[in-house]
């Protein structure tokens, strides 16, 4: 049955609800009301049966990403922290630049630009008044490309050209995922070391951008919010035709703008507060404020 | 099968849909691409069975009104003014209130105040520069009330104390409604002499804002924006109960945004059409802008 | 020399810079970085004098409120809550309406508008679902009238109409003023008891809101968020006159968009304080997200 | 007397009001109630002179570019396609670059943005869709590369980046600019060949963006929108000190919301309408909606 999602654990969930796949890692525990899930695709043979690339992908499900109050933002915020230093504990870096993919002007699409505006950027301020901030703060700059029908350019052109000019050590890609369960909208969090590679996991595709396409390490953060309701009608008669129209409709949960403006705060704190050593989010609301 | 709707035609298709209705008059036409419905509830039993009030509902359908290019947007404001004046026929007015419902800040709740905001607005011109416009141009006064969660104010009752101050001769209100089934969204238009009586076709309910409640007649204009994604599942299954988690999920058009500003600009062309005469769309434009 | 204020502080300096005035009394002093004056306005012919109603006007004035970092919006808004309960004193009540004058979508006027977005409504959570708040939240009710320009209707008339219906037995006006002075933008808070009343200190005005137009106590705060050119090529040379091209251009701080982000947390937390007993700023931010 | 513009037209008559300059050329016409001047600055003891790089400068001044009305627009957006043919007229291109400089989220800097989302973006079409477009239409992309303060990166290390990699053959920016008169703020528009270069006319400033810079023609187009309350002091009083507090306010005219919409729109028609052969308004309309 082919339902689209961005999600590794849903690619694997649909084809392959029970057994054990091959060249396929998987470790899942509970932490604070939280579910994480880690799979790690080891070989390309597996990358193809999952159609996702070979890398690590982790998974934050919590009905509690929902909540909008500071303690529970706080909570979301230090467990993405935790699990992004997993990904980042092999990589030696000493500048960001993060990405904020999407449409700022489609609600379900705008989750890339709204981190972005919440992101802690201090690259100018390292160059141009070195003395200013403390050496446990890295020089981090953040961009929003746009998307090809707006700019009309390729937006893996633009962020390889900036990527190249700037040479930063580590590049963090954030974007809106689908998923194929409504469940899953705006309570799932999947941050992994491969990037982002519409289509497949076969490399270098069209639209990718990984370490492989910008020689540098990447980590990409993404949230699903749409589910396509043509999954919700295969879910229920898997023959239904790829040309049918509810290709044309998105399934999201009713409070979407509120819910996305929440996940851009957990997911804002928890890449501030895993690149700079030694920070806290009083620190990073005076500084973003 | 129980499915939400706020479409009089919907409620008729979905509940009894070969045979005719004792008490429902229903005639249907197609001009210029478009399929347009009147439905009349001539009285309180047809009223009760399709859980609308008793009135006239004129349903306009066509897949044109996804289109943004200037003719189209003008073929449809003129399709709608002429249906307008349909219901305004009897009525003799020489003022009107517009109320925009709904909530301006969620791109699916927006079309009351969109259109608000695209409304020739003439009424203080006519009270402190009486000579400065012709006299075919009626004095028109429009607000976006806000909705209870965000004002603390039941609508109805914002709608009542505004309107018992200015006493408008006609009040047209426009709202996102619901519809059952994917296909309509952004592309029909329902306008009716009943107002808006959220829960059932039996009067005086909590929330009803009709020319009853009024005092004064009342057009309402809807555009469906939303499907439930538990009338689709429903659709499906038949018995999917109503706690079900799918409640909490809406399915709306990819380009709900664009659409949505697309068909405020074609309801406020033709409620300005329709209250005023000899105006066209140039100089709508010429006093909007 | 007519320079255009609507501080009652600047009307007195800018008329009688140095002398006493007879039936005005004024109260000056410091409290942690801030200025604060009490002015007390007596009688009529005092009222005449300064052009302001009779009644008392606090005035704060503090370059700290530019501050965008949480302690410094702490500070502010409690100081705010401690002269707003002054005016308080001797007013007995037990529900509010809190009205944002203003446009929202012109950003030096769009002050008003964004203190409602930010404050407490509670009104339809006290109706609906009585046993949910604590008893020490009183129900508080909030719109946005819009403008004339864009409404048609003046906005004394919307209030007045909302105000009878619902009964507040308080109502805080929020509004953007004008200084003659640019060094006090965006670093004053005027609160008065005396409501808002466009053009002079003598009653009855068209477009006065007060408690004699309201029949119920009036709280007006406000913070200039523009100087007129005029009242600066004035101050260089008197002689300027009315019909002058700078009337029609203002002086805003470089920051302004931000600078009002800031003051509507300020006045929000400000009223939410004064108004429900034993809160505190984490309750109020978990209530509005 | 040292007044902040960025307008040739204005440093000229600053510093030199009557007699002639060596080096620079200025020939001035009436076109429809529009004034054109036209300044070369032919070598760089002249651009040294008048602090602005040695190139053409079409500065075009109307009261008419603040009325809104479809009519008003037409003729200034012919009026600005007609100038900037002129500049292009020695130039061989095949594809533009539009860039929308400044900060979209503070009004007077979004003139940029604005013009963007209002330009017709045709290169993905062209590439994925070779068919679908006439041959006249041109292949053109857009950017709005934000501000150092918001991103961390220079402005002109983006712009270069994506102009090596994209290779269009002219790039056009867009700005908001500083006037030293109020009267010329959202009536005049300037436009030159010599791009950006802040601060000085001698080349190889840190920040310009030229055809020196990007080695490929670079067209500026720019629109007074805020002049520095500075300037308006310093008018009367000419030994007003560089640090006088002055220097942190703006003036604006009070319209500038609806001017700056305004006067996105003429320019992206402008612009629009010297890129593509043979389009018309109508064209542009359908094609952006």
């Amino acid at each position: 049955m082919n339902l689209r999602t961005d999600l590794a654990l849903e690619e694997r969930e649909n084809r392959n609800p029970k057994g054990p796949s091959r060249g396929v890692v998987i470790n899942k525990k509970n932490i604070d009301n939280t579910v994480i899930t880690r799979i790690e695709i080891k070989n390309q043979k597996a990358a193809e049966g999952l159609k996702k690339p070979v890398g690590r992908y982790i998974t934050l499900e919590s009905e509690d990403f929902k909540l909008s109050d500071p303690e529970s933002i706080k909570k979301a915020s230090y467990l993405l922290k935790s699990e992004l230093l997993k990904l980042m504990k092999d990589l030696s870096f000493s500048s960001a630049l993060i990405v904020g993919l999407g449409n700022r002007s489609i609600t379900s699409d705008s989750l890339g630009p709204k981190v972005v505006a919440k992101t802690m950027v201090t690259r100018h301020i390292k160059n141009y008044m070195p003395g200013h901030l403390d050496s446990d703060i890295l020089p981090v700059s953040a961009i929003s490309p746009g998307v090809l029908g707006i700019t009309g350019i390729e937006t893996n052109d633009i962020i390889g050209a900036v990527s190249q000019k700037l040479k930063p050590q580590l590049v963090i890609l954030i974007d809106a995922l689908a998923s194929s369960s409504p469940g899953r909208l705006a309570t799932t969090i999947q941050i992994t070391d491969t990037g982002i590679s519409p289509g497949s996991g076969v490399g270098n595709n069209r639209g990718e951008i990984s370490r492989y396409t910008l020689n540098t390490p990447v980590i990409a953060i993404g949230v699903p919010t749409v589910v396509d309701l043509l999954s919700i009608v295969r879910g229920g008669n898997p023959d239904t035709p790829d040309s049918s129209y509810e290709k044309d409709y998105f399934v999201t949960p009713k409070e979407i703008d509120r819910l996305i403006e929440n996940l851009s705060k957990i997911i804002a704190n928890g890449i501030n507060l895993s690149l700079h050593k030694n920070i806290d989010l009083e620190y990073i609301e005076s500084f973003i404020s």
